[in-house]
């Protein structure tokens, strides 16, 4: 039997003058690169550059959709009407996928990104928003997010492919959900572990969650982490097991 | 011998609770609008309804592509790099055209705002950069500008289709140039006067210069202004003027 | 027995070439203008242009401080750190209070804007912030904010002396809250009413609540609206009820 | 004979969750601290933690403003009206100073940044717009710029004290101005160079000019870069150079 899995990470998530990452070194690593749009970050010069680079090395290009927060970096859940937070989404994700275009490839997928994707989780109105805007882009779009979402949820319900991505450097509950980022045991510092883990999602679809419980995480992606120190060996040392393992790297919109 | 001529105004020139003139009057009235693309003024929901307006009304939508600079409303000249720029343009006319798609219509003609249309008639560089980010979007788009810009040599340079405005109530020098908003004669306060000139504009193809001579001046629009008191009256008097002479109005893209 | 009140409105509320309410008319109503510091609204010209007028009229600046939300107008609740908007409201503070000096007045109060103030009712971390700010900035200043608010119960365990505002125009519940915008009797419409109801406030210090109880409505000023149409006219209609029933017009930072 | 002089760098350039520069380490090289304001870098929170590591050391603090310009960092020429730029210089002067008030120190000095500096140099109206927001907020604030700069002039003719500065890692003009940074010699990479040159600023007031003359280069401070690699241990070699060459480092504003 042989497995396949799709390892994501933000790219593109500087500003101006400002950096935050190695959005090359995360090129060579990931198989799908979600673009910050404009709104919490990414300017218009470096989407192109991630676009390019994206389309030099194969990476799969998602609009990275936030909330209009460069100041809080999205990080801060926003109370926008859904009407407004979908024309919100629709502009970055035309915006981001004309620059794509423009570097010869195009916006496979959608993934909010911050305070946006952790309300999504559970509020129903942005969730929606979020799948509206999609729609109104390119139905044939698929949005990526955690599984059991309020999102994934309602994409399926409008006839868009849903998508589910794990976590292996999070903790997760005996439910199937990931511990609170306050509590203990919320992230997996160890390389080898994280890695480890990686590979049971990708081998097996299971993960063993903090009371030691092994739980159901059947997941189309890996998300990986680019913005902290160590970020890029981490991602490296989680390709490499996976690679090892004999799992497939490839972007889980085909 | 039937003539034909379009007539452009700025549309979507409001940004979140602010408004600015009245769209929804002037999409009774002009053929082309140039909608505001949210770097000098447009938020995304206002965008979308003014793109859906159009739609409604079959007005032609432009993008009005500005610099980042909603504290002086792009009316002030940023040195930007031309590379910097081109993204920038790139990146708002990507994002119009995204949301009037949604809407049932598309981007068909691009016209810089403000300052940098001023730029554009003589800063060869950022001109060019206005032209690049068109050619990357679409070829096929054709750039509105100033008869003798600049912009215009670049876009026919690189194959674009330039076409030429006038502006029926600014005063034009002996040479074909405007008058300079600080001189005399800059502005045609009369209503009378102003539909006059525009249909002569249409007609002959020529305007009266502030010296008395007759200069050329053939344009495929006219020019109307949306954000001043008595604007709409007088953009309506100007269409009523053209038809009345037996000009038919329709967006000068065909 | 003779009353006093102050009557305040938001002013300012304009940004770059937007403009929001008349400020020189509600200048020569009110007796405390809110002004908008640049978060929510209000470019550093505007702000200093009202200062100016507020100066020349006597009346009282206030620092109507805000989320970073130009456009949301600061309407949508953003979930910031206390100790981010502690600094938030500290730079919004100290920048109109060196507006209003270089314009020979000074900030006398803080009021929080929008979605601000509604969070800051029940909030308890960010209505502390607020308060952290102010006693960072000038322990001599006082808060303006809703009556029983966790704004004005934070001031006042910290030695900040806190104000207790009404609204003329809005339905209040029996215990003594507003009612939600979005239920019947939300908004006192007639303008004679919503007159009587200010005279009621003043002299009375009560108002009748929806179900025709009549409530506790002791406080120091009264907040009248600028930006709607007909905000000026309704402003001195109150103002004029007030003159009329004896009720002397004062700022309440004395 | 003993000499002293200052050494400035430009502090608190971050903006949210982007980083530039080692704040912290500069804070230990350092006599004057050059504070982003917010316009083209500088949120509150980074505002106040560099004020508070200015005043832990005694470090002075300098207003380093700027265009409002995020997204171009305020490096690019903006063509604003002088008066709306004076209030925008007020406006973060003020917000500034608040927050320094707050950590227990207050602004010293301003220092405009970037493309405004540069402009400041020969653009007599906004040089004269910069000054006007100075004697606005405090007229015994000085100015820190470039010797024989259309902003010293403009200060010294309304009162305020002109300082100058130097810069030990650029090329010099045998007038005393700086090679254009796109012409050969207008970096000195050698930190040994840099230090030499800085000394010989400080003891001797001259600098040897790129065509080997030796030319005038008395100032009251040295500016130091802070965010490029490499930047602080440039800085601290010159530091050390200077005490080894016994000049006592002090802020320039005493």
């Amino acid at each position: 039997m042989s497995s396949t899995v799709d390892l994501n990470a933000d790219l593109g998530e500087g500003f101006g003058v400002w950096r935050l990452g190695d959005d090359e070194a995360l090129l060579g690593v990931v198989t799908s690169a979600n673009v910050a749009c404009g709104f919490h970050a990414g300017d218009p010069t470096t989407m192109r550059r991630v676009c390019a680079g994206a389309a030099a090395t194969g990476v799969a290009v998602g609009a990275q959709v936030s909330y209009r927060d460069l100041a809080g970096f999205g990080r801060r859940f926003i109370d926008v009407e859904p009407a407004e937070l979908a024309d919100d989404v629709l502009y970055q994700l035309a915006a981001l996928d004309g620059i794509a275009r423009a570097e010869g490839t195009r916006v496979r997928y959608v993934k909010p990104h911050g305070a946006l994707y952790n309300a999504a989780v559970g509020h129903e109105g942005q969730a929606r928003a979020v799948v509206d805007a999609v729609v109104a882009h390119d139905p044939a779009l698929p949005v990526l997010g955690l599984p059991g979402s309020a999102l994934l949820r309602a994409a399926e319900a409008v006839g868009l492919r849903p998508f589910a991505e794990g976590f292996a450097d999070r903790g997760y509950t005996a439910d199937g959900g990931l511990v609170p980022r306050r509590e203990p045991g919320a992230l997996v510092h160890d390389p080898a572990e994280v890695a480890a883990r990686a590979v049971r999602m990708a081998v097996e679809g299971t993960v063993v969650a903090v009371d030691g419980s092994t739980v159901p995480a059947a997941v189309a992606s890996i998300c990986v982490h680019g913005d902290t120190p160590g970020a890029v060996e981490l991602a490296r040392a989680v390709r490499t097991a996976l690679e090892q393992a004999g799992v497939a790297l490839t972007a889980f919109t085909g």
